[in-house]
Order: structure tokens, then sequence, then C-alpha cells
């Protein structure tokens, strides 16, 4: 496994960049400031806003650009989907930092902290309801079957982040439940990613059907290796601080996996988990031993690399040209490589 | 002029109650529960969460469903658009008592302080994706046509709210940059609600674009009036506290006119609202006087009756059945009816 960028990403961010500063530019100017901030847009003087790469990993988009690839299309065809997509994304990062109180992302203050929490919501949903502006001035019927591709992830990612908020108020959640949050929050955005542009160009079904499931295998692959560094990773590598979904108790798969594990390890788990105050560093390194003590460390990876091969498998069985393939088999083992 | 609800809104209360609860059922059960709240639909078990008529006025879908019976129309056939700018502007009701602060709305307390923050962000969202769900949904071409009348309200009512949050920052806001703030903030959604159902149905394009005219000057009366009960309105009739808008320093309409008037009130006016701590309630008293005096009361009556005027001439020269004409001029006088 790599840890390197696929280059099919790279490629994308060249196709795609332009369209998407261009209808970001779109917004109202107060409105276009936060999302400009949030996407780590140059700003019209031409300054970078962050790190070269600040604005995130663009492999949604890049998903979706090689998804008309599949589809035997070239992939600017399918660009204003690549930026919808996007766009959906960030409009949830946007919102799910008020709600999970998060300060930090892509190693820069997160919008609400430098904006406010107002101008953020209204920033995310300008970007929502921007994502489906594009897609309803794309060509019909393509543009619409595109619009309602986008508009079902969206439902699910919603669905997803609700779930998972009623999760922090419960300590009886399943590991099923939580698979199924997961398939919402990640995997339903992501199979849209690696469909949508097939669905774009008009594409043939089966093409469609089977680069969703693949899709969806990805986003729950890398949901559980999200998890997993939110736990073990490195800070220079996930931008956040070490420990932090232990840090803010988030009832991440690993952690779930381990308080019903029916261990001992499991159980002092969550004695530690439900201390009223915050956890000292000890308390977290000690907290992040229960976990792999009960068994979540390695089910959380076994059940990565699962995912990773069913999702791999799907795409062995659709007709693609080869390099396609590989590219796609690039991005999904680059989102799942293990950086700790 | 009357306060009485126009037939038209209680008979579309009949038509559109039942669609919007089933489209509300289709959200996800934590999300559900927010929305519901929000909208006071009964609970699963009949009950009636708040007064009756908590809900709302439902003036949007009344409007819709008329505009499809000016276009010769049966009503029903325009439900979906009802109920998809139902949404729209729920949504943004959802997201703006969070930006706002507002505790209370129609009389109970507002979502996010019973459900928090974050879940009553998730339940605009919600509405949001779930509008244009409704209209994507529907049989093309004119579900598509509706969906993009729909998606540019959007924008505009998002860009409205942002140049809302950033008057708050500023001293030196003009009445013509509040003005566009309220045609973006109010006018753009009532100008969709009265032409949309028109749209939906396939009624023709003159009949649609004269509509939205009509809504356009609608929505423009129905601010300033809004903004007069923001200082003189009733706390039965508003459901706020009396004087709210003074006490929360809003830069609305009148305030503004006054602020701008270059009279002594008007430079008081300032002084009072610019000091440092809360206002008494006899300054609130002398706050209302000054605007009063600074002619920012009668500049708003004023421009409310033109808008009115605007408006209703629109439809004089639109071909409709009659009666239909006469209940949108009922509903326009509806809402800018003066209630102090």
């Amino acid at each position: 496994m790599t840890a390197t960028i696929p280059a099919a990403v790279e490629t994308a961010r060249d196709y795609f960049g332009p369209a998407l500063a261009a209808a970001v530019n779109r917004l109202s100017p107060d409105i276009r400031e936060v999302a400009a901030y949030h996407l780590a847009l140059p700003t019209e003087d031409g300054v970078a806003q962050g790190a070269p790469g600040g604005g995130g990993k663009a492999l949604r988009p890049a998903l979706a650009l090689l998804s008309a690839r599949a589809a035997d299309a070239p992939p600017e065809r399918a660009v204003p989907a690549a930026v919808a997509v996007e766009l959906v994304h960030n409009f949830s990062l946007l919102h799910d930092d008020i709600m999970d109180g998060d300060t930090e992302r892509r190693h820069r203050p997160t919008a609400w902290t430098v904006f406010g929490v107002g101008s953020a919501i209204l920033a995310g949903d300008a970007l929502l309801a921007l994502a489906q502006d594009l897609l309803l001035e794309s060509p019909p019927p393509e543009g619409i079957w595109a619009s309602r591709c986008l508009a079902a992830a969206v439902q699910r990612l919603i669905a997803g982040q609700g779930a998972d908020l009623a999760f922090e108020r419960r300590s009886d959640v399943t590991v099923a439940e939580c698979l199924d949050m997961a398939g919402d929050k990640t995997a339903a955005l992501m199979a849209c990613a690696c469909s949508i542009g097939a669905v774009y160009v008009g594409g043939p079904a089966n093409i469609a059907k089977n680069l969703a499931a693949f899709g969806a295998y990805v986003g729950l692959a890398f949901q559980l290796t999200d998890d997993l560094l939110g736990i073990w990773g490195a800070p220079e590598t996930t931008g956040k601080p070490v420990r932090s979904d232990l840090r803010t108790r988030k009832k991440s798969l690993p952690v779930v996996a381990a308080l019903t594990s029916g261990t001992e390890a499991g159980r002092d788990l969550a004695v530690l988990l439900e201390a009223p105050d915050p956890l000292t560093e000890d308390e977290l390194l000690g907290a992040a031993d229960l976990v792999e003590t009960a068994g979540g460390k390695e089910w959380a990876e076994t059940k990565a690399d699962a995912a990773l091969a069913s999702a791999v498998s799907y795409l062995t069985e659709t007709e693609m040209p080869p390099d396609v393939r590989a590219e796609f088999e690039g991005i999904a083992e680059f989102v799942t490589a293990r950086q700790w």
C-alpha cells in the first residue's frame, strides 16, 4: 500500500480546480469569502490560502472524472458532476465542524472559528444549493439523473450525521448501527462520486451500478481507516491532535467494536470514557491500549481490508479501460493506507 | 385591510398539509423529530404540537397552489411545488433562528434551543435537500423548471441572509443596500411561491413572469410590514417580545431609513443604538419614538403601500380567473395588514 497521492487525483485537480473556483465565484461576496477560505481557493489577487493541497485531497472529483472515463467518455465532460460532488462534500464539512465543535481542519482553523457560526452555516447552505444548481443547468436528461443521484446521497449523508449526533447521547450503540451510520455518512457520497460521472455522460446503467457498489465499499474502508487514524494516526498526517477521537469520546467504529466486545478491556474502556472529567494524556494512551486489547483495532483493520477487497472485486467484474481500473484501484488503496 | 386569514390559505392547508407530513416522514427518525417539532406537525399518535396554526401561516403554499389555478390547472396538481416552497422557507427559518440567536418562534421555543444547534442545522439541511428531491421526482420537464426556479430563489435567500449578517457588523448601511437585501432574503422566495405553481403545471411563461413580479412586490411589502411589526407590533401578534428588533439592534428598513435621514432624531438614534449596554425599556421606547420622528415609520409605511400597489398592478394586467385574482389580492393585503 502507498500513501503517495495517485496521479489521477493530481490530474483531476487541474481539470476541476478552475471549474470549482468559477462555481464559487457565483456566490454573493460575503458568502464567497467564507467558502473560498474553507476550500483554500487562492484569493482574488492570486495569493494561496493555506498550504498547497490545503483544500483537501479532491478524491471525490477524481473518482467522478474516472467514472466518466470508465463509461468511455472524456473526463472533461463530467466536470460539473465532479464539482457538484466536491461542493456537497464541503457543505457537509462546514456544517459538521460546527456540530462537532472542531477548531482545526487541514491544518487550518475551521471556518466557523474564523467567520462565526452563522456565516459558516450559510456558506454550507450555499455550497449545497450551488451543487444542485450546477447539475440542474446541465443538459437533460443526464444532468437530471446526476442531480437525483446526488440528492439521494445528500439525504443519506444528512441521515448519517444525524445518527452520529444521536450516538453521542447513547451508551448502547451497536456495531451494526455504527456500520449503518458510516454507510450513510461516508459511503453514500463516495458511491455517488464513483458513479455520477458515468451517469452524467449517459453511460451504461450496469457500469454506474457496479461503480456505485465499488464506491460504497471504498467509503466503508475509508471510514474505518479514518477512525483508526483518529486514534493511532500521527497529527502531521491527520491535521488533528493525537488520539483526537478518544479526546472527544467519539463513538467511532473501533471504539464501539471494543465497547461491545464483551472483554474486560472493553468494560474498562467504557468506565474510562464515561468519566465526567477531560481525559489526561496518560488516560488517552491507556484508552487507546484498551481499544487494541479489546480487539477493536484488529477488527477495524480486518473489516477495512475486507471492504477494500469487495470494492476491488466490483471493479474486476466491470468492463472498463484497464488504465481507468488501475487508477480506481490506486485511489482505493491510497485512501485506506495505514499511516501510523 | 383585514387581518383575517384568507380562505385560500385555509384551503391550501387542507391540500398540502398531508403532503408536507408525508414528505417529512421520509426523513430519518432523529431528523424527522426536529423537523416535525419545528413545523408543529402532529406527533405519530396524532397529538398536536403547539397551538393550531403553530406551524406558520402557510402563505407560500397557498400562493403556489393559487398560481397553478391562475394557469387554469387544478390546485392539487401543484402540491409538490407548494410543499417544496414551504420546506425551503422552513429550512431558512431553522438556520436563521440559530444565526440570529432567536429563542422563540410562533409562540414556541425555537428548535435549536430544544434539540441543540447541531440537530437544528441538520434538520434545516434535510428540508432543503428534501425540497429539491420532491421537484426532481416530478415529471419532466416541468418538475425540472420548477426545480431551477426554486434553486435560484434559494441562492438569493442565502445571499440575502449573508448580507443581513454582514450589516450587523457595519454602521454605514444604506437604504438601497437594505432594500436589495430584503429583495433577496424575502422577496425572491415569495416571487418563487407566486409563480412556481404556474411553472410546475406548464402554464404560459407570461403568467409565470407576471406572478413572479407580483410576488416580488408582495415580498417587499411583507418585509416592510414585518420590520414595522418588529418595532410597533404587539407581542400577541408577532410572537416576539415588544420592540424586539430594537432590542437586538437589527438594521431593519425603518431603522436604516431613520439612521440615514439626516435628521437630529436619526443622529440621536445612532448614538442610542451604538451604546454598549443592553437598552432599558425606557430607552427602547425612546428609540421607537426616534425612528418615528426621523421619518422611518412613515417612509416604511409609504414604501409598503407603494409595493402593494405595484404588486396589484401586475395582477390586474395578467389574465386569470377573477376568483383567483381576488384570492391573490386578499393574501397580499393580509400579509401587509398593520396590527398595532
